[in-house]
Formats: C-alpha cells, sequence, structure tokens
C-alpha cells in the first residue's frame, strides 16, 4: 500500500459513464457534475435512474457515448458480470467498480477469462446508514481512504485516471492488493459488523427489566447491528474467506475467556482473563484518530442543561476562548433534563478551556488532568 | 423490579458512614456533603483517605461515631469481607453497598452464618473512565438507574433509608433480585465489555496499513476495550456464571454465522446470516435511549470546518433558531479539515432546523427525511 496523494497525474475529463445509481454511483455522479464532467448514469431500475438524474447526478445515456471511463456501482452480486459487460461494450474505456469486496469478482472475472488489463478495482471507504439516489451527496467521500487494486498487467495512465477519480472526489487513494483489501476490511468492518450484530441479538429476547441497566458501553458496542440484512448478506457471503478466518479466531478466544471465567479461581484463570482485556487496550490504542493519526486528545466534561441554545453557548464560548472541539460525546442521563459533554481538546488547550469556562460559569465535571 | 421514584419515604440525615474512598465512595461523599449530611470516611489507604477528605467529600472516622447508614464502596474482592465487618462493629447501622456484583457477596455472607437482616445489597450504574477519589463528583448517580436488592428479611424503613440514599443522590432506585441484576449485567455491561476487548484484541497485532480502513464501526465497537484490566477481572469472576452463559451463546452464534460463511452458497446459509443481522437489528431497537425512552429522533448531517467557533456558530444557531440538540456525533474525516455533525432532533424541529440552518449558509449534507 502506498499513500499517492502528493503524485497527482491528472484530473477526470471527458465522459465518464456511472453504472448503478445507488448512493454511490450518484454521489460520484454529484460530485464529478460539480467538476463540469460529463456523466451518463445507467440502472436497472428506471425509477432509481430518473430520480438520480432528476437530482442531477448525471444524464440519460444516448448511442454515442463514448466514455474514457466507466465506474460499475452496483450491488456485489452482481459487480463482476457487469464489469465484464461494461469492459466489452466499451473497448476503449477504463472500467472500476466500487464495491466492498475485490478479490472475488476479480478471481470470477479470471475464471471466465476475460481480458482484464483495463479494469482497475477500487474500493472507496465512504457510506451512510441510508442508502438510494435521494441520499447522495457531493461530499461522501471527502477526506475518506479509496482503496486502488492494480495488478501486473495495469497500465500506469489507467491507474492515474482511477486514482484522479478518487482526489477529485476528495478521497485519499492507497494501493492495496485485493487480498490485502479483503482481509483489512475484515477485521475492520465485517467483523465488527457481525460481531455487533450478535451481541445485540442477544438483547432481542431480554426481559424489558434487564434493559432498563443498559447504558453508553452496550449501545456504541451495538450502534452498527441498525444496519440492513440484504447488503450485509451479500457482503459477508462475497469476502467470506476472510471473515470466517477472523470469526474463527474470536470465537475460540471467546471460548478461552469463557473457560477461564468457568473456573476463575483455578491457576491461571485471572491471568487469562486480564490479558484479554489488555490485549483489547492495545488493540484499541491502534486505531487511527481524526486526521488519519494516532493523535491523543485531552478530554474535559461540562454539564449542559437540557434546553435549546445550551450547546451553542457552550461552543460559541470555547470559540471566542481559541479553543478547537477535537471530539464531543453527549452523555445520555436517563431521565435527567441535562447531559454531560464530554469534549477532546489538544492538549496545550486543556488549561484555557477549563479556567476560561470556569470563570464564565460552566460546571466542569472532570477532565483528563484530574 | 418496581420503579419506586414517586414513594419518597424519607430523606438521609444523621451520619453516614462511607467505607472505601475511591471514584463512587467519595462521589457519595461529595453529594450527601452537598445535603448537610454528617459524612465519616474510611479506606485502606491513608492517602486515598486524606485526599478525599481534602477534596471535600467527608471527615475521618472518630471513636464516638455512630452512623444510621453505611455505604461499602470498596473493590469487589473485598466487598463480603468490608460488609461483615461493617454489620459487626455497627450494630444499629443499616449497610449496603455499591457493587457492580450482587448474588456472591450475598452467598458468601450467608454461607458465613452472617445476620443479614441490616444487609440491602444495591448497585449505582454510574462510573466515569477515570476512578480515585480525585475524579469524584456530587452529580455521578444524577438520572442514573440504581439497583436495590431487598430479601424477605428487609425491614420497610431500612430499605426506605437505602432508597433515600438513591434519591438523595438524583438517581433512580429500581428494586431487583440479586440473580436478576446479575443477569441483567452479565448481558448489559459485562459480556459487551469482553466482546469489544476481544474484537479490539485481534487489531493488536494487525497491519498498520489494514487499520488505516478503520472507519467510525469499529471504533465505536471497540471504544469500551480501553477499560482498565485489573476491575474488569474482578467484576467478570465475581459475576462468572451469567457471564459465562451468554459468552457461550454469543460463541455458538458466532460459530452459526461462521459455519453459514464457510459455504455461502448452501442451502440456508444466506438465511443464517440474514436472520442474524436481523435479529441485531430487534435487539438494538429495544435499548433504551435518552430520558430512559425508546424516543426516536430525525437526524441532520451539517458540514463543519474544522476551526475553533465553528461548532459553536453552528449550536449557537441553532439555539436561535429553538432547535435543542438530542445527541450529536462528529464523523471524523482522517486527513480532512473538516468534520460532519450528525445531529439528533425532535421529529418536529427537523424541518425548521434544516431550512434554517441553509437560510444562515450552513451545508446540509443529509437528513433522515431524504
Amino acid at each position: 500500500m502506498s499513500d499517492t496523494t502528493n503524485a497527482r497525474a491528472s484530473r477526470v475529463s471527458g465522459t465518464v459513464r456511472i453504472v448503478g445509481a445507488g448512493l454511490l454511483g450518484a454521489s460520484i455522479g454529484h460530485a464529478l457534475r460539480s467538476h463540469d464532467v460529463d456523466v451518463v448514469l445507467s440502472d436497472a431500475s428506471p425509477s432509481q435512474l430518473r430520480l438520480a438524474i432528476d437530482y442531477g447526478a448525471g444524464r440519460a445515456a444516448r448511442d454515442d457515448d463514448a466514455p474514457n471511463l466507466i465506474v460499475v456501482a452496483v450491488p456485489p452480486d452482481v459487480t463482476a458480470d457487469v464489469i465484464q459487460a461494461e469492459l466489452e461494450a466499451h473497448p476503449d474505456a477504463v472500467v472500476t467498480d466500487v464495491a466492498s469486496v475485490k478479490l472475488e469478482p476479480y478471481q470470477e472475472l479470471r475464471r471466465r477469462g476475460v481480458d482484464l488489463t483495463r479494469y482497475i478495482g477500487s474500493h472507496p471507504l465512504a457510506g451512510r446508514e441510508r442508502g438510494g439516489a435521494i441520499s447522495a451527496r457531493a461530499d461522501l467521500f471527502i477526506g475518506r481512504p479509496w482503496v486502488v487494486c492494480r495488478d501486473e498487467e495495469t497500465r500506469a495512465a489507467d491507474l492515474a485516471l482511477v486514482e484522479a477519480l478518487a482526489l477529485d472526489l476528495g478521497a485519499t487513494p492507497l494501493e492495496m492488493t485485493p487480498e490485502e483489501h479483503d482481509r483489512s476490511v475484515a477485521l475492520t468492518s465485517h467483523v465488527p459488523q457481525v460481531v455487533a450484530s450478535l451481541l445485540a441479538a442477544r438483547l432481542a429476547d431480554a426481559d424489558a427489566d434487564a434493559l432498563q441497566l443498559a447504558g453508553q458501553g452496550v449501545r456504541d458496542t451495538t450502534r452498527i447491528a441498525a444496519s440492513a440484512p440484504e447488503l450485509w448478506v451479500q457482503i459477508l457471503s462475497a469476502n467470506a474467506a476472510p471473515v470466517v478466518e477472523v470469526l474463527d479466531a474470536l470465537a475460540s478466544d471467546l471460548r478461552a475467556v469463557s473457560d477461564a471465567l468457568r473456573e476463575p479461581d483455578a491457576p491461571g484463570a485471572r491471568r487469562a482473563v486480564a490479558d484479554a482485556i489488555r490485549q483489547g487496550n492495545e488493540g484499541v490504542e491502534r486505531l487511527p484518530g481524526k486526521h488519519g493519526q494516532n493523535r491523543r486528545f485531552e478530554q474535559l466534561i461540562v454539564m449542559v442543561d437540557d434546553t435549546p441554545g445550551q450547546l451553542g453557548r457552550l461552543f460559541g464560548e470555547l470559540g471566542e476562548l481559541g479553543v478547537n472541539v477535537e471530539d464531543l460525546r453527549l452523555e445520555h442521563s436517563p431521565g435527567a433534563q441535562f447531559g454531560l459533554a464530554d469534549i477532546s481538546v489538544a492538549p496545550a488547550a486543556l488549561r484555557g478551556a477549563i479556567e476560561g469556562l470556569e470563570a464564565r460559569g460552566w460546571r466542569i465535571a472532570g477532565n483528563t488532568n484530574d
């Protein structure tokens, strides 16, 4: 993998054909239209296509269209078919796709003997909880990684065109092999989805009383369990082998903790549990934070009345104090008419933020330098 | 379980003795001091005790102290010993504890033949990521559930005293048996901790490149994996049986999904995966939201420059528009100098918020009524 942000070779121009006018396809269309690129849209659903065109994501196809770049943005289970059809129908165009699994369509096309010289798979790490052309937005890809998978046959000019697409849309192209990509997203996206879903599924039949004790921890851990089953069946099936590998390792880890807790006073049992929690500490520390770095921020917790304008006053005053809010989390207080705003700031800004807010009457409930 | 919020029987008065001046003990001390209750503190660590007293959580013990209520707030592994010692040393006092596991200390005391008439276990569902007397705060319990475990021996006046403690501190007392409590927290707190830790542990040895693809989903799913190993070994060991039961069920669910994905095209395989995701949908829907209700909010997504004052301006203008922010989440854009503020508002406020913000020049990147 290499970060090619600075190697700006070209901009996308001419005609781009987008097959699949759902969230990703229509968002790419909107973004390219804002750069005055000629965008041709195609979709198996006439109503989805009409919506995307009505919203300004591009125009309908004509017989004399001569796209130089084709973006396949269809569901995973038809991605290989559509790539093949587009390569055959447009012998001069570079074809990419944006499916969230990269090895299976590539292997399927190889099995069929399709010439893949002009095909470069890609995957923008972007999405929303709602899909469809009407949820599309031109800024969907800004600041996101966009994986690009070339192989030994790939021509430099074709690669530059796909990377230019990512750059034009504000994303950061990252080169990976299909195998690297699929193993990476199995770990960072697909398995977390399965785990969140299965953990949340345990709550489906729980006593209502038990759920009264749920706090922010279980809410965070299960948030993505609200995702759509149809899409996830396709993603997980298409990336089955790397997902199974991580799931099996995880099931084995679960069994080990469970076995240790069956006899918590046996020799080594508590150490096994402590090691699991400590390895979790190490893993979570490695996740990149804001701006793609492992920057560590200090936090302060401010009490905020649950009435309109209070958060505004708080952030307005932080702005007056010159303090940039790097992240924040509102803590819920079930039954209470106020919240706790957990605010992350640069370490150098912590002291000034606390003193300034206290001087203005805010109650600081705690900070990480306590 | 019954909610006794409205059954206000008494207020805590006289002398309350708190054993263990860590986060919970010192926070209870601060809150009771603010109600002019005489608070006596005790701690095995002289330096922790001195800190708590210096910060105003209470005073040092004297020989002639006659507490009417004793709160045991020590680590789980010494809770039973301290409860027994306090019952014996103070034959007229009601004794409660705030340990996060309720059955094990109760059974241990029963095994020892201790008269438990004056003991009522309890558990405030409150905490912070940082512990110790210096992190204590009087408002820690406001709006939180506080489980109270009585048994058939419990006298009504004693129960009222423990519930008055919860109410005085702003919490909502909930009556449960120790078994109900422990099964509930296994499901809503202890197992989510194990799962988050094990999932995060899988990231500990991952390629740095793979972690570049991590998004908000895996960050949320693993956030609580940052918790302290020492405390969690005690909690999990003390509540081992209910935790093992849920962990085993979860490991079996994981195996089922893993087996289905081993042959994703076998009959029934995709349905098994889809069912798991859909049951996750159902489970996450049941989690209580803000104000303890399953209220559903609408969301809008606003683009915010990553400079001081921008969030302030946004929330200030939302305040001027009369829009109360029910929840919010900042989406990180690795590498980009701006963020997306995902704001939850009451359904009736959505349209006005969008129109008002757009009129003031904000870019709305999407909303749940799209």
